[in-house]
């Protein structure tokens, strides 16, 4: 008996670098919802979808959906995916892995000619970062039914609404209701993704089950002090609004550092008026909070703004704290992390079960069905990054035991 | 006798008032070098020259040069005047005060009906500021013999160059040399100007004379460490630019802060990629850094850069910094402060005498002539910034001063 047909590790290599060639830099990958770069992607994906045995098609949000039909035709299924776009100057693996890992397992099903007790749908959701709207999620929101209708007013740097994006992307605005599934027709949500952190590579394991989603906050912090000469104010009268904020940045630095597991992050800053001789008026930067704890993050974001109040008060300047996101954390559910980790020892590997940092489309699918995720290891820990990097050998050993969880996935847990 | 005629107050306040209406936005004063805000505001300051009995021209490089003959034609000339550019966002007097003070002055001798001994020459320098092209005293270092043709290929936000925008205006790139002045021409340069300090109005004095503008030094700082995804990359592990920045903005106020006179200011601060969910890999700031002592200046930026590579190096991140700009401490002559300060004692006023913490063109007129300078009390010692306000009072007393201060200018010092 010849061992039987397994994922391959090259063929998955080959198409994320594939998908990274659509993108709208050259010798960059950035690739944002509605784009034609978004366009090319969906097209390889479809292709690739159609080639393993999928029927696929775009959903009314620009989704990919491919579907494999169980034993019996029309049955509910096992939701597999991830997201199709990026941020800026993004790495390859970053979402588009867990697409392409999905539709290989499918792949391979259809060339060893198993169909299963449940139907397979693979979803390469059209945006999970928000970097063209600034909100995040729109696929796997749609897909929930919990998509925002208000968000179609929302617009782009260039001053673009969503609404006239989804038009000339040849998308009806008004039906998106459309791409939301019914609770029955799901069974589970499962995606394979990049780790985008250092522990499993730290610990020499190839994938990891994940516990659940960090909760996160978001803040946009605005500071004004007095802008005058910065050749004539004694820096005893002076009311430096990014000084201010540069003491902000260390406090937020040093109280994260305080816990393990716990991180903030101030990933944009602005100082104007923005001449090197002038002392500034104003200043303005975003604060992002995560924690595998909604109690930890919370406490965390209440220390943060007093440290901050504190310190614009001593400085004399004004500040005002605005929150703009707060996600809690997100369980994956316990009987997926099980059956992922059954397919793991499956494969011989010892069973790392571990929070994820980043957000994932999980966060919006969990209000349709339950969710599990499986990690996989990521070089240095970097990621939204170009050198986001990943190996054929654990591109492959992931698919295999992602197929493994689908070819003995029990929805009757 | 009826006392004499004297400056006007109010046409002072009047004129820079009209001065700060030819601005590149509504609302604010922004005025910078070869603009077409910059062609009316010389078209005003040429009228009011002839008005004040003078002729009145553009020299080679876009000044405003005014002149009053003495008793004998072509007699050498005693120099006034500023500059008429602004920064962004500026205020009304920064400048233009000292321009529109000359001409009254010149305006009042002319309606008494006096010639002195020698010329008046009132220029109103095209570029003091330097925020087109970065470079700043493009014009008075025009009238030195100073201008440095490389500049010409320097390029604004827009990307046309220097020569570019003075074909345009309508001037000969290649003619600036015939700006240059001789030195026999000219016996003196003094010039009026708002205080854009605090020193002033903390001591109740309307006016002061400046012993020296104080050397500068400005450096461009290029942080590099890692980017990565804010929520995956615990603390410990980062390599973040910003907080990298951040550390050094304070270390940079902490060490100005410990002497008096010394100040330094960061300006502009950048982070890339600069997206709320990402460490920043790339931080930029600038560093201005002044004092009234060349000794004191240079032991700042060598502590400084001391303190900047330390903290990167314990950050584990690259530092680049690179010196943009180094000026010289530019002491104002004793026997011109000294004829300065009988005219103020004539009012009947104290001599305070205090360096400057800002630039001037005297700083580029020192290689063509001796310099003195007159300063007026500033609001709250704020400048560069549209609350710069001076009061219709101190406008009339320093016009005053700097009128006898002409009357008995003795060249013969």
């Amino acid at each position: 008996m010849t061992a039987p047909l397994q994922p391959s590790g090259k063929r998955i290599w080959d198409r994320c670098e594939a998908l990274a060639r659509c993108s709208e830099e050259p010798g960059a990958l950035t690739r944002v919802f509605l784009s034609k770069e978004q366009r090319a992607a969906n097209e390889l994906a479809l292709a690739w979808m159609r080639e393993a045995g999928m029927s696929a098609r775009l959903d009314a949000i620009g989704n990919v959906v491919g579907r494999y039909e169980g034993t019996a035709a029309g049955a509910a299924s096992l939701m597999l995916g991830s997201h199709l776009d990026t941020v800026r100057n993004a790495g390859k693996y970053d979402g588009m892995l867990g697409v392409v890992a999905a539709i290989d397992c499918v792949h391979t099903l259809n060339a060893r000619g198993i169909r299963l007790p449940f139907a397979i749908e693979v979803v390469g959701f059209a945006d999970e970062e928000g970097v063209r709207f600034g909100a995040t999620l729109l696929g796997s929101r749609a897909v929930a039914g919990t998509f925002d209708p208000k968000l179609l007013d929302s617009r782009d740097g260039g001053g673009a609404s969503m609404r006239e994006a989804m038009t000339a992307f040849g998308l009806d605005p008004g039906g998106i209701a459309h791409a939301a599934r019914q609770r029955a027709d799901v069974l589970a949500y499962a995606e394979l993704h990049i780790e985008q952190g250092p522990v499993l590579e730290a610990e020499g394991l190839p994938v990891g089950v994940v516990t659940a989603i960090n909760g996160a906050n978001r803040f946009a912090i605005e500071i004004e002090g007095v802008a005058g000469h910065a050749g004539t104010v004694p820096m005893q009268l002076r009311r430096d609004a990014l000084a201010a904020a540069a003491e902000c940045v260390l406090a937020i630095e040093s109280r994260c550092a305080r816990e393990p597991d716990l991180v903030g992050t101030v990933g944009r800053i602005e100082a104007a008026p923005g001449a090197t001789n002038v002392i500034p008026g104003h200043a303005r930067f975003t604060i992002d909070v995560r924690a595998p704890r909604d109690d930890q993050r919370r406490q965390a974001t209440v220390d943060m703004k007093a440290a901050i109040a504190a310190i614009c008060a001593r400085r004399s300047v004004k500040v005002d704290i605005r929150q703009t996101h707060e996600g809690k954390t997100t369980a994956c559910a316990p009987w997926l992390q099980d059956q992922i980790g059954r397919a793991i020892e499956a494969e011989g590997l010892p069973v790392r079960r571990l929070p994820s940092g980043a957000g994932h489309d999980g966060m919006a699918i969990i209000d349709l069905v339950d969710i599990g995720m499986l990690f996989v290891r990521c070089e240095g820990g970097i990621s939204h990054n170009p050198l986001e990097a990943i190996t054929v050998a654990d591109a492959e050993v992931s698919a295999r035991i992602l197929l493994r969880f689908i070819e003995h996935f029990n929805p009757a847990h």
